[in-house]
């Protein structure tokens, strides 16, 4: 009967999605990935990143034949020119599309077919922090807000189970709920 | 002679950034903002946001006219195809650009001219924790190294405070070495 299986579900592979996990259990040390962006300035608040290149399961993944690049900027009652999302809103952006994918990785090892999946995503802030104005408000969003919708072939206790999965699972959701160790260091001059 | 300098640096209007400050020591309740993002998934890790409206300054902010899109992916390792870069690098690019522009306004009101700021981040991730082999990895980058270039026309050391003003301002700086409470509704069905 497994054979007959299709082995596409949501668009994930799945026979490539449980080799992936057996051979990471066989060898956990193929594990450790490295993710990375440089960005440049431009002007005023437009600056841009270039993503790329990665450390991938014991080696330097070259799979990507170019580049994306990403232009940030602010609106104009930030003093920016539009030339992209603002940073707060790449987050957002960041954490919306990883539980997205987490949900839909889930469902499909647990053979769910999903038709939808919608978010939307609030954040609130007083920029008075991030401006310097006073000293009370912290810079960042005070909290966000994310309302799913899910919809698919399995019941609504199944899908809301995938979600709570994916939420257990996620890498932004983990980093923006808990917050990361960052080290910087400045070249100046 | 404050009426001779030229209000542009940095490509920021600090006559404009100045006003600003003082408008929102005046009327602190004008510092309330909201930023928004709505996402939807296409296919396996395909995703996109849309982005465009927010709240700022006592009133709904509708000047842009087109809403920014955003494609998330997983390169064929992490079982996508490449549609955007993948959700863990957009929080890397989220904290380069929010550090740059922070970096860049700061100097700009400390009047400092600016010529490049460039930087590099790097983020370790053992995928095993996101993708539920292991229970003992976590699931975000274990820590974020980012390297700033920076070059104007102020002596290093004054660099240096501008980058440090910058950390301590920065929106997504605070959010990503402090975290944020996030409150995730569902519907299902």
């Amino acid at each position: 009967m497994t054979a007959l299986t299709a082995p596409i579900r949501n668009g994930v592979n799945t026979d490539t999605l449980f080799a992936t996990l057996d051979l990471l259990e066989a060898q956990p040390e193929l594990g450790r990935f490295q993710f990375r962006a440089s960005n440049r300035w431009i002007d005023g608040a437009h600056n841009r990143s270039t993503i790329q290149g990665l450390y991938a399961a014991g080696g330097e993944d070259t799979s990507r034949a170019e580049a994306f690049e990403l232009d940030a900027g602010e609106p104009a009652i930030l003093l920016g020119t539009d030339t992209g999302p603002n940073p707060a809103e790449f987050l957002l952006h960041a954490l919306a599309a990883c539980l997205t994918t987490s949900i839909v990785y889930v469902a499909a090892a647990r053979k769910v077919r999903l038709t939808s999946v919608e978010s939307t995503l609030t954040g609130d802030m007083d920029v008075r922090g991030a401006l310097g104005v006073d000293e009370e408000p912290r810079n960042g969003f005070e909290q966000i807000r994310i309302a799913f919708k899910v919809t698919g072939d399995a019941p609504a206790e199944k899908l809301r189970e995938v979600v709570e999965r994916a939420k257990a699972r996620s890498a932004v959701y983990d980093m923006v709920t808990n917050g990361v160790p960052v080290a910087v260091e400045v070249a100046a001059g």
